[in-house]
């Protein structure tokens, strides 16, 4: 733990530096990590558009929106812009399937691109300016993030909605072209707003929270264009966000090298809809029933040697339902040799409780090696001939080792979106995604993601 | 600090207490609190209307209402009931006037009536539930708020917004008439939405945070209604509110003697416009200005003996606006044997740079007494003609120890209200506020609270 000493312009520093920042500034490559971002959380918001938990918030606050200016991904409802924010996040991350900054375990693109998409379609935003503010909420979620990592979240908090208030704030109040004072009220007020705590974790509170923190970003950035007045020093004074929400503070993650390097860079995206610590053997399984053209009656046993974690959060063996099925290796891992993916659809309770499945899963067996690191697995399949397929994974695909490439996401969110959006709409809604710089007027990428 | 093992029920046995407690289990002078309480709150709502801060608000957000279903105290403007229970909530404490729970310095009222008289407008609601709603949810917050002060608000949360999503939470949901489960996850969804950081005192998201805190629970209890879910131990779980906003808790505050005990029962209610410190000397000053109807010409000198925090918080000498006033016990005891009271008005930028005022105020000597306590003071005024005039003030005005009469609280709310409201109002809106048990649609108060 290092408490550094703020300087009393950490705030001012942040704000500053996303008032000052223009599109021209960003390397390509960091322009090319933002685009994989909006792509991966336009996906995944469509994917979880008919979850219940999306059903029943629409339903509540259809009777409060105002203005209908703006669309849902995945849904054919409009509501105003600060309620459709709320509804996306809860959408992109309903499925826990979303980005992730490992370094500081936030999912980064659910509050940010909520904001701002839904801002998009009441105020007109060039694709290139809404690139550059996604890219700048980004930077200022994940450097709060690092500032106060780890200690705030193991102390309770859902970092992804308490850093990612600032996120939007910061994202739409760039959009809205505030100066510098304006920029520290908007930051101000997202300070005393923050969303999550782990609690939820398991419940619809959780894909809450970045949902409601591109709300409570919007409705900052809002106030701070009228000169709603706010503290210049929200982060780092005595009792700012900083020390009232963690007890490790490292400041100079938030102020050194603004602009010379991006958090967006070391982004993540998930490639399979369950938690990240059976990516590895999920990886291996598909891996190896690709390269041999398996299926499931070819299979004898399948043997894992895993990092502890999998076997402590992923150990169940006689899942249930689709949800049960996102914490059991064995019946991934069956899905895996089966399908050679392991996206929603593999954990319908349909898909949990298929004897074909069922058979397979109980092939399975896992143990814990210490050798073994959180991102490998060991994985050796036994044919029923006999013969035995082995492979080690030393990064599973969609680590920062390997990431997945555009065509990998690309198969993502076709994958996440078919069950929702006519499938002659899918490849355009990707392609706006990818050329959003050429946009003039982005409310079109969030029209063509509405459910007819 | 004490830190008792919480059971597994805390959440539970609130959320319980709160679905199950009826109008008729409330004793005749809780009830009588409750109602001074909603007098005390509408005149700070009515009062705070045509603050800056209410303006920015207003203009910034009402593009963003929905269907306007309801009214704002003092002002012509309608929104949605969650917009107006923001605004409502921001007015009720933008003057730094609105009632204060001393246990926890918790100012009960504006999260909880906020958020109820909103949704009065749109649903209606008998005056006997009404009053019903407001006890429970000031028992809440202020329950939760006693579990966890003085640390959680030594460590920089402002209380009053951090608990009060909470009692805005159960108050709504009381009157939604929602189930044990529906209560829990109402008192969830809040828990992930606490509101409030001390260093935002001295700007305008100071007031921001009970208007927030009721906006928030409105959105928890809707969401809640429809079975959107969240923990069920969403205070006393390891990652829960209380743990991780706090390092003290002592859940025997929330659990003990529900039903028995309410802390309604010590709210109490600032007499003068001005921080709690200053008031024993305002008393006092008014006190001998009343009995020996003193003018600012017939004194020569006023000597104040003081406790210590007096002029730490409060020695501005030479003050030049009216918020600048507040910080200054000079000016104030100089306008209470002017105007004999201290409300709004003597914080205008115009007594305060008023030559009379001034020169009495040169003549006011403060020193510290530490043998004064924090209630008291002890004033000595000379007049012109050599008498010595003295006044010892044990308990001021507005403390537990001498509450304010029914009648006080009346002269307040006329003050507060004269600027807003037409006069031929503002008695029939107090006496709806008394007699509100007797409505059958809580609705016609906040319509009469309306400016023209």
């Amino acid at each position: 733990m290092s408490n550094s000493v703020p300087d009393s312009e950490v705030t001012r520093k942040l704000a500053r530096y996303i008032v000052d920042a223009q599109p021209g500034d960003l390397p390509a490559a960091v322009k090319k990590e933002g685009l994989r971002t909006l792509l991966n959380y336009v996906g995944c918001a469509v994917g979880g558009a008919k979850h219940e938990a999306v059903d029943i918030a629409v339903k509540a606050l259809l009777p409060f929106s105002g203005v209908a200016h703006a669309s849902l991904f995945g849904r054919a409802e409009r509501f105003d812009i600060m309620h459709a924010a709320f509804i996306n996040g809860l959408s992109s991350h309903v499925l826990d399937f979303d980005d992730t900054h490992l370094k500081t375990v936030i999912h980064p693109g659910g509050p940010v691109c909520s904001a701002i998409i839904a801002y998009a379609e009441q105020f007109k935003v060039s694709g290139e300016d809404f690139l550059n503010a996604l890219i700048l909420g980004v930077e200022a979620e994940c450097r709060i993030g690092n500032c106060v990592y780890p200690d705030h979240y193991d102390r309770g908090w859902h970092i992804t909605g308490s850093t990612g208030v600032f996120g939007a704030a910061a994202a739409v109040g760039k959009l809205m072209k505030l100066d510098e004072q304006q920029m520290l009220y908007a930051l101000g007020v997202a300070a005393s707003q923050p969303v999550g705590l782990r609690e939820m974790f398991g419940t619809m509170t959780k894909p809450f929270h970045p949902g409601r923190a591109a709300q409570n970003g919007l409705f900052a950035a809002f106030l701070a264009q009228g000169g709603f007045t706010s503290s210049n020093q929200a982060l780092e004074a005595k009792r700012g966000w900083c020390n009232v929400l963690s007890t490790k503070q490292d400041y100079s993650e938030i102020t050194k090298g603004l602009g010379d390097t991006f958090e967006i860079s070391i982004n993540t995206y998930k490639p399979f809809a369950c938690g990240i610590v059976i990516h590895p053997a999920i990886d291996g399984c598909a891996q190896l029933s690709t390269k041999h053209d398996l299926k499931a009656e070819d299979v004898a046993k399948v043997e894992l040697k895993v990092h502890p974690l999998v076997l402590e959060l992923t150990g169940k063996k006689t899942p249930q339902t689709g949800l049960e099925g996102k914490f059991s290796v064995y019946h991934s891992c069956a899905m895996a040799i089966i399908d050679r993916e392991a996206g929603e659809h593999q954990y319908s309770d349909e898909n949990v409780r298929s004897p074909k499945t069922i058979a397979l899963r109980d092939k399975v067996e896992a143990v814990v090696d210490k050798a073994i690191h959180e991102h490998q697995a060991d994985v050796t399949i036994t044919t029923v001939k006999g013969e035995k397929l082995h492979l080690f994974v030393e990064n599973a695909i969609g680590s920062l080792g390997r990431p997945m490439t555009n065509a990998d996401l690309e198969a993502k969110f076709a994958g996440l979106s078919h069950d929702i959006l006519e499938p002659a709409r899918i490849k355009p809604l990707m392609d706006l995604c990818w050329n959003v710089e050429g946009l003039k007027d982005v409310a079109v990428l969030a029209q063509s993601g509405r459910a007819a």
